[in-house]
């Protein structure tokens, strides 16, 4: 097992990596301070791990929730339904929020245990790539909004985090490569030995070998860490993180919430954010192709969807939070493994890039 | 004009007491720090000062939402309609949102402002007496859950307060006596002298004269702001200035939210805590007659719902924030001017007290 401390004072907290740590019940229970705990899944992933997790809580007043499945219910509806369930158990603020599953179970508990009573206790149990690479740094929680993502929610630490790599054995092939997407992600900020690891060993990821999801894993949350404890509320580096988001945004809400994964639409997102640095003489061809040729191995997809028009590209742009006081602010790519946060692009290479940029019917395609 | 800091490190703020405040557009452009700024407000105040505060605003990017007047209107739901018109205006993050209002405009508005991006600026504005020496002071944001008060928020503060006590003017008595309620409760916390000034000066404040309620404001603004100032995530003695609370959130969910108002049911509450404190021997009959008294000079009611039985009191005080892991605490007066939070009280003296306490059918009169 690997321990990586994410330091932010006196909300400082550990992510514990590694295989089969779902099985360890002192992992968990040292981060309960008090009696009462509930846990928050999703219809997918609780008949495989909640027993597991509530067997390690045997001793503990507690109760479950189970979400529908699907970033379409990250709502503020979905987050009453937590709310709901604290108040007919009578919980108080000594409760202890876990949440176990991907992003999405994550950004809504979080959100929950930010709100209940002005904030109870929360702990991560994410179990898909995206969740351990993304989510688990950082305190981003929150619920979308018919006109925006993201756009309602707190800054808010959990206790601890645990990862368990064996919990990806049973993440579907579209989920996986979603989190590899977030994983190329960190390579291209600010890391290009990780983003040539990467290219080395793609396969063993796909492939779900523990070692290399371990190691991937914690380069992520490492990178993260560092751009976080920096810059906590976003108001600079931070934003680095954001590398693939703002188009990728548009693409999430274009579509409708649901259709398009996160990282699926993220990875679009980064390969359109390389493409407008190539425009600007930043990335060279074969920069390009190397990122394009990595997505594609990682079954990621390289073409925007057909609906969306350069128009409305640039509307839902402009709702993005990286908007600052009406300017437009992108991630964009000095060199290979290097982004910056800027205003200084130039408009008309955006327009030529949303214009010509490859859409495609089917981009990604809904698994059974 | 009277200027109180309040002392919270790099989120203390300023809460300016005074007659006429709303005519100064500098004091509250001083406190925006951006272009934007969304006024929130309500049916009832909208009408009266909305102009006035938009004409201070004139040269920025601004927008109004009104809602529906009422404590019955404290959800999620409503806070909703803020962010409706955030989304619509493309308001980021540098927004600021002011809310112009009683308590629950202040409580919705500061929790959108919580939420909105992660967190976007807030002033407030009160308009009622009970905002006034309330809400301006302690962070505490948040709406109403059907199941429980006040279940949802975040502690998060304003970038100033401006009490112009020339709106109180247009207040109905009802409402002004709900304000006084709260200002009684500052005395009974921790000042006796302010509660003797009252028992003097109650005449003053109910024909509002502004000398006296800008007293009577900047005393409570004090108290409540030391208090805070040493414990501003309610950890210990913070939960003093919820004198009352217990009883009067049960009192408030029992009848449904809006037909008592919050200071009427506080009111009833704090005479509950004394009638309480008296069977324990701590204040005797003299002193529990001049709390009655001097709450029924303020025309507040001094009985509770006959709809409540003990029984349901029990029930709806067990969900109350006040119960930490499952043991009752309560607020209750050692003597006069000098409460405590506690869980060593006799039980039975508990019961006694809700049996043997006041019904009235009508203890609050509906205004027209």
């Amino acid at each position: 097992m690997k321990t990586l401390q994410v330091e932010l004072g006196d909300r400082s907290y550990p992510i514990y990596i590694g295989s089969g740590l779902l099985q360890q019940a002192d992992l968990l229970l040292q981060h309960i301070p008090g009696q009462q705990v509930l846990v928050v899944s999703n219809e997918t992933v609780a008949p495989i791990y909640l027993d597991q997790v509530q067997e390690s809580l045997r001793d503990l007043q507690q109760d479950a929730v189970i979400l529908p499945d699907g970033e379409q219910f990250k709502t503020l509806d979905t987050c009453n339904l937590i709310f709901d369930a604290l108040l007919k158990k009578h919980f108080n603020r000594t409760v202890t929020l876990i949440a176990l599953g991907g992003g999405v179970v994550g950004d809504i508990t979080g959100f929950a245990a930010a709100c209940y009573q002005r904030g109870v206790h929360f702990i991560q149990i994410p179990t898909t790539l995206l969740a351990q690479v993304d989510s688990s740094v950082g305190g981003k929680t929150g619920v979308n909004h018919p006109l925006g993502k993201n756009m309602i929610g707190a800054f808010y630490q959990p206790r601890c985090v645990i990862a368990d790599t064996a919990t990806l054995d049973t993440l579907d092939d579209r989920q996986l490569s979603a989190g590899i997407a977030e994983v190329i992600k960190y390579g291209l900020i600010c890391d290009l030995d990780f983003f040539a690891w990467l290219e080395r060993n793609i396969d063993k990821l796909l492939a779900r070998e523990h070692d290399a999801l371990s190691h991937a894993i914690e380069v992520s949350c490492r990178i993260k860490a560092e751009i976080v404890a920096a810059d906590e509320r976003e108001s600079g580096q931070r934003a680095l993180l954001n590398l693939g988001h703002t188009f990728g945004h548009a693409v999430e809400t274009g579509t409708g919430y649901g259709s398009w994964l996160h990282g699926e639409a993220i990875a679009v997102g980064m390969l359109m954010a390389a493409d407008l640095s190539a425009r600007h003489g930043w990335l060279n061809e074969n920069d390009l192709q190397r990122i394009r040729a990595l997505l594609l191995r990682a079954r990621l997809p390289v073409a925007a969807p057909e609906q969306i028009s350069t128009r409305e590209f640039l509307d839902l742009m402009a709702v993005d939070k990286k908007v600052l006081t009406g300017k437009l602010r992108l991630v964009l790519m000095k060199s290979m493994g290097h982004s910056v946060v800027t205003d200084q692009f130039d408009h008309k290479l955006l327009l030529d890039m949303l214009e010509q940029f490859p859409r495609q019917p089917n981009a990604v395609q809904v698994s059974a």
